[in-house]
């Protein structure tokens, strides 16, 4: 375990998971958390920057967070379930790193410029969290020393601000973080894997045939990526897409065709989570057992910066 | 004890104190923690911000400023001193309370504003942690619940983000903070009670008169505020005050005779201060001691916080 490289990544809670969350991230998380010591983080500080008005649905979501992740398989006897905001240490570390950077490196941050007009092409006022959000997200992935962040193709510049506030420590204080690196997963470009992702809204948005005789463009199409990705009946998938490339199937029947393989595809993450939903005791301690183990990272962490920032005194 | 009111007050620790922080503040300090359960906060946050050049100075300093207090009668059995990164919580509820305030607000606070001008015009860049210092201030008071801070005259306003955040809180979530009000204290014009004030150079910039034998003004002259604070001898200073505005008293003398009041006044202080110098792990335990009493209000603070925003999962 002790030479296997360490995986940041998360989620925020705030609502229940769906199937473009599935596609765009837990499907690569279930299989690194056999290659890596996994931290699946469940970030409920950021969850609350912009959900002021329904905190309610925070508490709601991070169990149901933790039941989804269980239910489609990640394993938390190999991987740790933490929440954010029990680990008093995220806080800390959020702190200490404010201090090194400069306000102007900060608010160049891209992300926050895209994510902080979004919000305000939807009249949303940003708080002062969502604004300092970057520098928690690089103390979130840097507190367990993680090598790598998995990304999607097009975020990859997402950590690179985490990436300047570790090289910004090591160069002023020395060696105490790796610099992380990204990990490029394989991400369709319809869903996000910001936990914003709306499959059943980019279904909707997909473009049909005047008719269903029409000859229909396959690549990109949404329901095409859902059955590449959920229909297990390859051939099935092969035959469709060939009779909608000649126009002799209707978007209803590649839908039809669709919702069954979806439902084939869910049956036992229904089932395993029937089981977890029964059993919320055995959640709740998944989630105690996964946040003590990153506390206890986290604690050596903290000590790591103390020392090495010559904040000790007694 | 328990229908105390709380006090909450600090120094930042960047190098050793002077007579001006002991006009300025800690004269108050001395009186208010017989009537107040006193929290005296050693704020290395805060002095990160803009020490990340000479660190070390900060680590010097947390015992050096202990000392000093100690020195002058502040008195550990009745107060508590505070190392405030030593106390998690201050970070933890700097996050909590980020998220709640919109952003626009937080860049109206004019003492950020007049800090970040008078930092940019001596071409120091601002950090993030300085542009959040508003909001760790405000975390700084609340944590043990303070009903009042400490300020001068012309600071009154200084407090009032402290007071939104408290209210902004109470209305969201209900009533958890008691809305701190400022205690005004007497603080001669000349110092801050920022630990930034500067005595000496005051006193260097007193404006002489061309010649001894010119009447001289005594009011707002510092050598004379200094004289009424210090000099326990006040025979001495009426008949110089008289004799300076009849011009028969030069400034030298006025200077010496204060220099000769000072040095009577910190005699014993001195005296004091050597013991705790040849005794560090005295002042130590001391900060130890204080510092775990703050703990335990932090860590009730934040449960009250965590079940009032319903931030509790497991």
């Amino acid at each position: 375990m002790a030479d296997q490289q360490r995986i940041l990544t998360g989620m925020r809670p705030t609502g229940q998971l769906h199937l473009g969350h599935y596609l765009g991230a837990l499907e690569n998380w279930i299989q690194m958390q056999h290659e890596y010591e996994c931290f699946f983080l469940i970030a409920d500080y950021q969850a609350m920057g912009d959900h002021l008005d329904d905190i309610g649905l925070i508490q709601r979501s991070v169990l149901e967070v933790a039941t989804d992740w269980l239910a489609v398989g990640l394993d938390p006897e190999k991987s740790s379930f933490v929440i954010q905001s029990y680990v008093p240490e995220h806080a800390e570390l959020t702190m200490f790193f404010s201090m090194l950077i400069p306000l102007n490196q900060h608010q160049r941050n891209p992300t926050l410029r895209a994510e902080t007009a979004q919000l305000e092409s939807e009249s949303q006022s940003i708080t002062l969290g969502f604004f300092n959000y970057p520098i928690s997200q690089a103390a979130d992935i840097l507190l367990p020393k993680a090598h790598l962040v998995p990304v999607g193709e097009d975020q990859v510049a997402h950590i690179e601000y985490t990436r300047d506030v570790a090289r910004r420590f090591n160069r002023l204080y020395g060696e105490v973080f790796p610099v992380p690196r990204a990990r490029v997963g394989r991400v369709p470009r319809l869903v996000g894997t910001d936990g914003q992702a709306k499959m059943s809204k980019s279904l909707n948005n997909a473009n049909p045939r005047m008719r269903a005789t029409d000859p229909g463009v396959v690549e990109y199409n949404p329901a095409f990526l859902y059955h590449d990705a959920f229909n297990d009946n390859t051939d099935e998938v092969a035959e469709l897409k060939e009779r909608y490339s000649a126009g002799t199937v209707g978007d209803m029947e590649v839908k039809d065709r669709l919702v069954d393989a979806i439902n084939r595809f869910l049956e036992p993450i229904r089932e395993r989570r029937s089981w977890y939903e029964d059993h919320p005791d055995f959640v709740r301690d998944v989630l105690k057992a996964g946040t003590e183990r990153e506390r206890a990272i986290a604690r050596q962490t903290i000590e790591d910066v103390r020392q090495a920032m010559q904040v000790v005194y007694t």
